[in-house]
């Protein structure tokens, strides 16, 4: 246990700028280890190999059309005026084989897909042939390989087809399935525990009443842990108790630990004592309204592997949604090998209020867009989460910033993806 | 059993424009009915009521701060020159009460969202206060109401908070949560079958071989489905069989089935004669490159209900997926109460090179984007599915469009979210 001065009571002695905490999230949210999955669950992951083809698609050549196989040099000199005609000796559906050697003079029906017999290299499509008794009536000439799809045309054996660190389409999983990769290797899911905290909360679904009320902080976070590619595995609602809270943090085996409420200088805020306890506390305070008591430490895990990421969430709503979002979200996925950046669309917009915001803070500004013009709705207000269900938008002011005058052009983020 | 010419191997004698299809689509992708779920997994849901609080939140005045509570009207006159001394009296956290009365010259220790005891109205924040030995010393005067949260100040009673057809956010249901709602209405989410037909293909995970090929559609539906807000209730692979199919399409009770394979006019291709027997047949058929041999059409519900929907999917894997995303999401979103938008970030880029396209015919262009300019991969190549992992983005031509020069900005799709 290392001491330090116990700040409870006596307020933030020194805020680290956003920026700094931004970078240390950034150092200390190294990539995580790849696992092992079923490719057809690996949409949306992060390759974690690259992924070179050990096959031919298609290995055989096959029928681009439906139609009919066909010798392309015998249709030569067919026209309309010189129909030729062929003899149907057969028909290839996809999946099967045709073994004889298809002759001159002879066609042999085949359905898209459908592999080209011997003694064929050309399909001719279906609307272009009319079929009686069992003869086709070719009226013009078919060229060498036409409607064949070639062997490797798709993919070819021993190609490059994806880079590591690709994040998978549903399409990427349809190539790989094709290819025979039952499984695929992709960074692992940051595992997350949520350690809820307050005497005054009730979990969700709980009646509220007296001077109780409902934690929505659990509610909103699973959703976003999800979004930004991590795992929760535990929630614990948790009284304002330091032993309890000490055990939690020391035992959890999860990735990332968010505490919210507790985070303060208030005589029950134990999670930034415990952190530099346990650990080490990095950052304690921060200049952003709201959110300001955002916490971020290390706490060493049970094996050799990389310290649990500890974030001290505020209690208020919207600080926890603001802290959440602008800094665990991000070591997430980070973590897991996504790009920084918010998943939010971002959006130019015109003011149509002026909005102040003092110098050397961050303000969480949330905005309603109307006619491509945002209004202001509030930038503190720390426990009215209905601010960010009215909101459209938000922005988040620099440090360096006093403000934009009413018609400023700024950048904004869409809450709705 | 109404009966229609079998269109099988003599090719589509009438397209449909790609723009009745849509309109078709539109008209039968009725709104899904709702159900009740719990609130806590409803994020990402469309809300199918309207929110009205039953509460204030919050129910009693707290404080907005660590602090003292206080009588405002008795700091009145404190200065740095003339600090005013209060006897701290007690303390109370979130969660608690305190029943006697604070006094005039007392003051209450106070946490965060403490509730507000009786003959105090206002929070002098931690740090502006000096405790020694019980007392606070105050330096400046504190206006009635300040750090304190009154009732409803987040939300009131009877208030309207959100609208029947919302998407629900993460901060919605937190909101949700904090007034008590433990379940929420939503609009359910429209359940779909895939019948992915074929004697040539193995199911995903199988080892390829020979002429067999390995199943990438439903390995690439899935997460597109999931995408779109549809359950995916069943996944069969099905043999080219007439009865079989036939007996799936009878019996299936999803809101929407997707056949692929089956679907154009060769001889095993009994889609499209199945939905017309089994109901009406509505399009089969349109002038679009890859995915020309699309169907839709409807067959009666079980119950009074709806009719299920049908597309009949071409089998080729560029095809299936630009008809699935242009025309199945579209129907899946519509029905989920969603908006008939791709959900695809759309981008403006300038064209490296020059695409020719048929008047009358849309295509499906893949595009490789490079220092902000669009490359040309593939329009056509059906079975290519790999053009769709190379691309960054696709295009759609319009049907009168012959096409675009170098240098013409054109709006793209992103394949990346």
């Amino acid at each position: 246990m290392k001491s330090i001065a116990d700040i409870r009571m006596r307020g933030f002695l020194k805020r680290t700028p956003v920026k700094t905490l931004l970078k240390l999230i950034k150092e200390h949210s190294q990539l995580l280890s790849s696992e092992e999955i079923l490719t057809v669950e690996a949409s949306g992951r992060i390759l974690a190999q690259e992924i070179i083809s050990p096959v031919n698609v298609p290995n055989f050549e096959r029928s681009a059309m439906d139609g009919y196989a066909i010798d392309a040099e015998s249709t030569f000199g067919a026209t309309s005026y010189n129909p030729l005609m062929f003899r149907v000796v057969g028909q290839i559906t996809p999946g099967q084989t045709f073994d004889a050697e298809v002759q001159s003079g002879e066609a042999l029906s085949i359905m898209t897909g459908g592999p080209l017999p011997k003694g064929t290299n050309a399909v001719l499509i279906a609307e272009n042939a009319e079929l009686v008794c069992n003869q086709i009536q070719v009226l013009d000439a078919v060229s060498p390989g036409k409607h064949v799809g070639q062997i490797g045309e798709d993919i070819k054996k021993n190609q490059s087809l994806l880079k590591s660190g690709r994040t998978l389409r549903p399409q990427d999983i349809g190539v790989l399935s094709s290819i025979g990769l039952k499984n695929v290797k992709v960074i692992r899911k940051p595992e997350v525990e949520l350690l809820i905290t307050g005497n005054e909360l009730l979990k969700p679904g709980e009646q509220a009443g007296g001077v109780k009320i409902i934690d929505s902080n659990s509610v909103m976070l699973s959703p976003l842990i999800k979004r930004d590619g991590g795992l929760l595995t535990a929630v614990h609602h948790l009284p304002d108790e330091r032993d309890l809270l000490q055990q939690h943090l020391s035992e959890s085996t999860a990735d990332l630990i968010c505490v919210t409420g507790g985070t303060s200088v208030g005589i029950e805020d134990y999670g930034p004592i415990l952190l530099d306890e346990l650990g080490e506390l990095l950052v304690h305070g921060i200049p952003m309204r709201p959110a300001a008591p955002t916490g971020f430490g290390l706490i060493p895990g049970k094996s050799a592997g990389a310290a649990k990421k500890v974030f001290l969430l505020p209690g208020n709503p919207v600080s926890c949604l603001s802290a959440y979002d602008y800094f665990v979200g991000r070591s997430l996925r980070l973590m897991g090998g996504r790009s920084a950046d918010w998943p939010y669309r971002t959006k130019l917009v015109k003011l149509a209020t002026k909005i102040s915001s003092q110098i050397g803070r961050t303000e969480y500004v949330r905005l309603r867009i109307e006619n491509e013009r945002a209004y202001f709705i509030a930038a503190g207000g720390a426990s009215i989460l209905s601010t960010t269900t009215q909101a459209d938008a938000f922005m988040l002011t620099e440090e360096e910033s006093e403000g934009f005058a009413e018609g400023d052009e700024v950048l904004v983020w869409l809450y709705d993806e």
